[in-house]
């Protein structure tokens, strides 16, 4: 998607060589009307798949699950990190080892949204090391809900996500695929020749 | 907003007098179209403030804050939880106390995205105790910016929230006003005659 690598140019920060800051228009301020056009794409990418729900993780996939179940005109539910107060039945859950934050924790679900007659999209922000979206593909399996497959705003292609979900055989599609970057300098994988950040590193 | 109204009496589940569920369609499953519609309903009530920026806490506020920002077409900002690896600069934090889980944690945005240019129009999904609204208050206040005001999606009108925002000069819009509750039972604010909830019990 050429407009999302556009802007990631335009304003991402690369802080280390695994770590890409979008912080000021994907994941902490978030530009509403790209978010709608991520959702919109991820709409055509999977139009034929009659999904009937879409499915993330909080808290920073929420806002593209929203776009593309506007987009696809289906509900979405988030996996919580926590367990509500108000989560008094049944859940499917997953362990999820988070390598930024050297942590695990359980993602949950309620049993209640998500069964046999569902077919599922998966959304998030990243897919790197591909831990929360193999702990989402396993809840989906998990409830018997048809998976038509992953979609990622950004992927880190040099980590192992992507082959660990298609080892799952899992369809998977990111709307900007990072080769590499190093500090001021990103290559995408659909475009060999690099791109240089338009933003001063901080 | 008697759609909100509407759907609360269908869905809704009163677990006790202060605990009301409503994640099967506002906040764990999200109706994407409902999220869509009450995002307009703020549009509607803060169209006249010249809003640049929507401000919310993750998680259960993205959807909402999401949905106002498409209506007004602005950004908007979620204020997190947990520091961020890629939050690295000075940030505007607040201490807010959690009734429901007995703890209290910092929120916490970046600098970079809040300032004395900007209208602000918080947004969260319930305002009860009014905990997390006063810290994004308090955050508004720090960073130089203009409040417009915050819009509630439901609101527990019998617990202390909104008089404690309106003591610091704060304009409330709630959509969905309690004003009394109890298992299978619910009156709101402005229709005083019972309505009873349509589900049962869990």
């Amino acid at each position: 998607m050429k407009l999302l690598e556009e802007r990631i140019r335009q304003e991402g920060l690369i802080l280390s060589a695994a770590v890409l800051k979008v912080d000021s228009f994907l994941n902490h301020q978030v530009d509403t009307q790209l978010a709608l056009e991520i959702g919109r794409e991820f709409g055509r990418l999977f139009a034929d798949q009659r999904i009937t729900k879409v499915l993330t993780i909080e808290a920073s996939g929420i806002q593209f699950a929203m776009a593309a179940g506007i987009a696809l005109n289906v509900p979405f539910v988030y996996a919580k990190k926590k367990k509500a107060v108000t989560l008094t039945e049944q859940v499917y859950s997953a362990s999820v080892h988070s390598f930024t934050r050297q942590e695990t924790y359980q993602v949950s679900i309620s049993q209640q949204y998500l069964g046999p007659d569902d077919k599922v999209l998966i959304v998030d922000d990243f897919l790197a090391t591909g831990a929360a979206l193999i702990g989402l593909v396993d809840i989906v399996n998990e409830s018997g809900a048809e998976l038509a497959g992953v979609g990622c705003v950004i992927e880190k292609s040099f980590q192992e996500g992507r082959g660990l979900l298609e080892q799952k055989g899992v369809r998977v599609h990111s709307l900007a695929r990072i080769a590499s970057m190093s500090p001021g300098e990103i290559h995408f994988v659909d475009d060999p020749s690099p791109a240089y950040l338009v933003k001063e590193m901080l």
